[in-house]
Parts: structure tokens; C-alpha cells; sequence
């Protein structure tokens, strides 16, 4: 696959993307009112079951077939000391993802979602594996306080890898998707992208990611400082954001967000890293807003903004701070929960039940 | 079954509550800690897990078999034109849920868990049904407007039936337990109930329900403070207030609560209504907090008080207003992923994981 194919092939996917016809979203909140609930009782899974209503065009759907997938990248940045993990536990948890026994394949198991992981730039070696996608663009980013974090046809070549993977699912029957990453070191790039999408100071958007202490905080901040200045003339658009400051993984989850929005199919973003390669995904294409969905607030400080950029808020909050595609598996149940109760309910009619009375009883 | 043989089972019930010991949390603590993630990053799912843990004393266990029991029954305070349905509707939704048309019975399926309906007192008539559990202990309360919601003995009798469902849950083997309500104008007693619990002024706990109008919600304001300042000498007691101005499935629910503890099984409460039941349950026997989880906030103002009062903080919020359970089935699927993680994980030994590097790499 040269550069030229997978740039085409990342803007065809980007001009594919429609947004949502809003008589869809009206025609779902009028059949909700026909329900056996007061109007508006199920809160916010109506929200998530109309927008997923107008999504799959107005017609019977079903979001039952869902699927994760978890891509796996390195970072250069490493090498400025910004978390407390040695980067060889990408690829151990890469080998306990798939032998599954990481937080992600329990609760993907529990919540009876399918689980898929992709290798897009784990420094290695990795043993070959059925269960394993390989797809590695190279091994790991380059350390971006020194240059660009990857070349621009490593980022194609990842937003191709995502690309893929989406239309993977979707030939494969699914209806429902999100994604997920493994990375030491990913919050790093994360938050610089965060900084750089909405502005703010470094130290509003970084947190302490898996658990770094005082001394690898300031490391951290000070390696996404120095990285933003040094390409400072090169952050104008996210395609620049993502090459110069982002990561392999990130790349692919931008390309799995845009083409899960290409093919009409409700995508689900997780933590922290996944969010800010859904909001680089938005500012590609602001339509892919009508597609996306924020699964979980992490404790990360930068999560906050990049919502704001996606336009949604999350569904869930129980403090995780894990990635992995943990949040969205638990989101997942949450909108079939919600679909189910828009496709599957009474009508006052149906059941025999009477409406509010708006003539009080007295 | 006599008021004595009522009486005598619930007194045997508080009496078996033990609290559960805090070592074994610690234990769990422990556990986690050698899990493949990094410490805490499971949020709240961890500290889920680790009571669930606890409660089932430290061996092997398993939450996947779960049932929720939803209790219908009628509120005589209708009368004062406190609810915008009529009351009829109690009876009808009843019958919805038992040919699987309501919102509970969507999500119920969606999350995989048994869904079980109980008529502790609605004003019918119900045509019998194989589905239906029978266990009317009267036609509806009376209303507190004007005397006592139950006598003792419909309290005792209440009481005992949501005894007896626990145990037939546990007799049935579900290890994981939830409650949930279904009575047109039942918000009203739940809300006297909080007022009477908390010493909270009655506008403060007072929401609208399943849609009040302005007018609607005069009339219900007004009728709990005629019904606390009527009982006002007899509403020192949880058992009395129940009495008062409580439920039938008020007081089921809060039976259901004690019989789940009294069998060291996790118990999941709903909405305000529940809610209310569970915290006369810890009134009743403050060991009932060791096994209850609070699923949801509901837009209702008084479950936050409530909640301070039972000593949990809700898994989720998302703006349900709807009671029947929805919520517990929703935060079931966040306990089922929550132990799963907890048993099934791979610790850093077991899959060769590199711990954090209290060294840091530079």
C-alpha cells in the first residue's frame, strides 16, 4: 500500500461521512412518546436510542452485534521518562489481551462483546498469534520533543489501519462499535493533543495517567511543552496534530472513528487517548459528532475539553482511568439497554394503558 | 400466616444480619492490587468487586445468575390527586410487565437477568397468570391523609413477602440481587418517607414524579405534610413510618433488602422509591449497608438524601425518572464486569507483566 492509496483512501472516507438527517431524530421522539413511560422517564438512554434510531436511517435495526477494537502503539516519548511503566508492557498486555486476562477482555466477555486487537506500532517482538491483527506501521512513534512523532505517510498508513478495521466490523454484521488502546506512555501524546485542539495551558489537560508520581508528572509536562514548541508552526490541522505530536494507535482509532461514520454505524470512544483521536476524527469531519458516542469520564483532566470538541458528554462516570476499551464495553450495554427499549416496547395502545390524564383525577 | 408468625420472621431476619468483615475487604484490596493494571484504575469498579468480595466471604464466587423482583401495589393517597396517571394504570403496567412490554423487561433481557413481578397490593382486578407472583396483602393502602397507610399487620404482612422473595432468589441460586416498583402515586409516600428520615422540609424532597403539573405537585406537597403532621407522634420508628405513611411494596422492597443481607447477597436499589425501602431497611438494621449498592440516581430530589442516609453513592446517572428496576439492571451489568474483573484477571505474575518501575527510567 503506497502513501498515495492510503491518502486517497482516508479522504474518500471522509467525504463519505453525512450527518444525520434531524427528521430522523424527531420521528424517534415521537415514537418514544407512544411508549409505556412517561415521557422522558429513561433520561438519557432515549437520547442514545433516538440518536441511534436516525443513524441507522429510521428502519428496524438492531445494535446487538458489537464489537471493540483495542490498537496497540508505542511512543518515543517514552525516553523523556513521563510514565512510571517500562515501555516493554505495551506488548506484554498486547500477549495478555490476547490470551484474555486483561480488565478489557472480562468485561468485553461479561457485557458479551467481541473483542478484537490490533498491533499498529508495538515496539515488539510480538509472536505471531491467530488472535492477533497485525498491522504495524512501524515500531513505535519517534520521540517528538525531537521531531515529528511520526512521518506523514506513517499517519496514513495508521488512519488506513483504523479505516480497515471499521469496515471490517461492518462487513463482519456488526452494528455497534468502539474503540479502545494499549500504549505506555499514551496519555502523553494524548494531552498534547489535547493542549493543542483546544488551547489550553499544558498543565489544565495533563493528569497523572496510570499513576505517574510528582517528578515523571513534571517530565511529562515538560516533554508536551517542549514538543508543542517545537512544532509550534505545524499544529494548524489535525492531520498535523496527529504526525507531529500523535501516535500510531491514535492514527488508527482516528481512521477507526471516521470509518465507522462512513458506514452509518454508531461508534463508541473511551478514555482519555481514544477521545482525543475522536476529536481529531471531528475536526476532519464535523459530522462524525452524529456518530459518535463518549462512552466514560476518566479522571484525566484533559478528558473534559476534548467532550466539549466532540459535543457529547459521557455516559458513564466510575472513576476509570484504565483505557483499554473498558468504558465503552460497559457504554456498550447501556445503548443496547436503550436501543432495546425503543425497539422493543409497548405502545400505550398496544398494552391497554392509559395515557397521563391531563385532566386531573381531581 | 398470623401477624405473630409475620413479626416473628422479620425479627429473625434483622437479627441474622452480620455485618461483613473488614479484613476481607482488605484481602480484596490486596488482590487487586496484583492485577494487570495499574493500581485503582478500575475506579469504582474495584471497590464494587471488593464488597462483593467481602460479602461472599473471600472463596471462589460468581454473580452472573441475577434477578431482579419488581413490587407493584396501590396508594390510597391518590385520593388527594397527587399523580397525573390514573390509578388503574398500576394494574396495567402490571400486566405489561408480565407479557414483557415495559421498559424493565427490555432492559431485564438486554442485561441478561431474571426478572421476577409481584403483586403485594395492587387494586386490580389481575387476571391470574403463570408469570404473576400472587401475594396481595390488600387492595391498595389507605390514604395517609387520613389515617395510617397500613395497619401493622399489612406492614408485618408486606415485610414478610419481600422476606420470602429474597429467599426464594437465593433458594433459586441468583447470587446477585435487585428491587425495583411499579404503583401510580408511589413517589408520594417515598417522598414522606425521606422527610421523615432526614428532618428535611417536604419542598425539599418532593420532585414530580413520573410529570406533575404545577397544580399536581401543590396537591402533593400538601398531602405529605398533612400526612406527617397527622402521624406526626408516630413516626419515630422505620417500622412506623412504613405504617404511616409508607407502601405495601414500600415495605416489600424493604423486606426483600433484609432477606438479601440476611442471606450475604449483594442487593441493588432503584430509584427514590426503592431507595426509600432500603433505608428504612438500614434504619432497621444499619449491617444492611454492607450489602447494598445504590444503582442509579433518579432526577427525584430526594434520593440524594437518601443515599447519604444508606451510605452509598450511585454507580450510575443518567437521568432515569422511571423506577420498575431499570436502573438496578443497568448497574448489574457494572457489578457482573466489576467481579469479573476482580476473578478472572491476570495478575502481573501470571501473565509476565512488568510492574510499575518504582525506579524510574531516568
Amino acid at each position: 500500500m503506497t502513501q498515495a492509496s492510503n491518502e486517497l483512501i482516508f479522504r474518500e472516507t471522509v467525504q463519505k461521512i453525512r450527518p444525520v438527517d434531524p427528521h430522523l431524530l424527531e420521528q424517534a421522539v415521537e415514537r418514544q412518546r407512544h411508549l409505556t413511560k412517561p415521557e422522558g422517564s429513561l433520561g438519557r438512554l432515549e437520547e442514545v436510542a433516538n440518536r441511534c434510531f436516525a443513524i441507522f436511517g429510521g428502519g428496524p435495526f438492531s445494535v446487538s452485534k458489537a464489537r471493540i477494537v483495542t490498537f496497540a502503539g508505542d511512543h518515543g516519548v517514552c525516553a523523556e521518562g513521563i510514565n512510571p511503566f517500562p515501555q516493554a508492557v505495551t506488548a506484554q498486555m498486547v500477549l495478555n489481551f490476547l490470551h484474555g486476562g486483561a480488565a478489557i477482555n472480562c468485561l468485553a466477555r461479561t457485557c458479551g462483546i467481541e473483542l478484537k486487537i490490533v498491533d499498529v506500532g508495538v515496539i515488539g517482538p510480538l509472536p505471531p498469534s491467530p488472535e492477533l491483527i497485525s498491522r504495524s506501521v512501524a515500531h513505535g512513534t519517534m520521540n517528538f520533543c525531537d521531531g515529528p512523532a511520526m512521518t506523514q505517510e506513517e499517519t496514513y498508513a495508521a488512519l488506513r489501519v483504523g479505516i480497515d478495521m471499521a469496515n471490517d466490523a461492518v462487513a463482519d454484521g456488526c452494528m455497534l462499535l468502539g474503540f479502545g488502546e494499549m500504549g505506555i506512555g499514551n496519555t502523553t501524546p494524548a494531552s498534547a493533543i489535547a493542549s493543542a485542539l483546544t488551547g489550553r495551558p499544558v498543565r489544565e489537560v495533563v493528569g497523572r495517567g496510570t499513576g505517574a508520581d510528582d517528578g515523571c508528572l513534571r517530565r511529562k509536562i515538560s516533554a508536551i511543552e517542549r514538543g508543542l514548541a517545537l512544532h509550534s508552526e505545524h499544529l494548524k490541522d489535525p492531520l498535523d496534530i496527529l504526525t507531529n505530536v500523535g501516535g500510531l494507535e491514535i492514527a488508527a482509532m482516528c481512521g477507526f472513528c471516521l470509518g465507522a461514520s462512513a458506514s452509518r454505524r454508531p461508534v463508541l470512544t473511551d478514555g482519555l487517548i481514544a477521545t482525543s483521536a475522536a476529536a481529531l476524527a471531528v475536526q476532519m469531519q464535523p459530522a462524525v459528532k452524529d456518530y459518535l458516542f463518549a462512552a466514560h469520564a476518566s479522571t484525566e483532566p484533559g478528558h473534559a475539553p476534548l467532550f466539549e470538541l466532540i459535543g457529547h458528554q459521557p455516559l458513564l462516570n466510575l472513576g476509570l482511568r484504565l483505557g483499554e476499551g473498558t468504558g465503552v464495553a460497559l457504554a456498550m450495554k447501556v445503548v443496547q439497554a436503550a436501543v432495546s427499549a425503543l425497539n422493543e416496547m409497548a405502545t400505550f395502545e398496544s398494552a391497554e394503558v392509559s395515557a397521563k390524564d391531563t385532566d386531573n383525577p381531581r
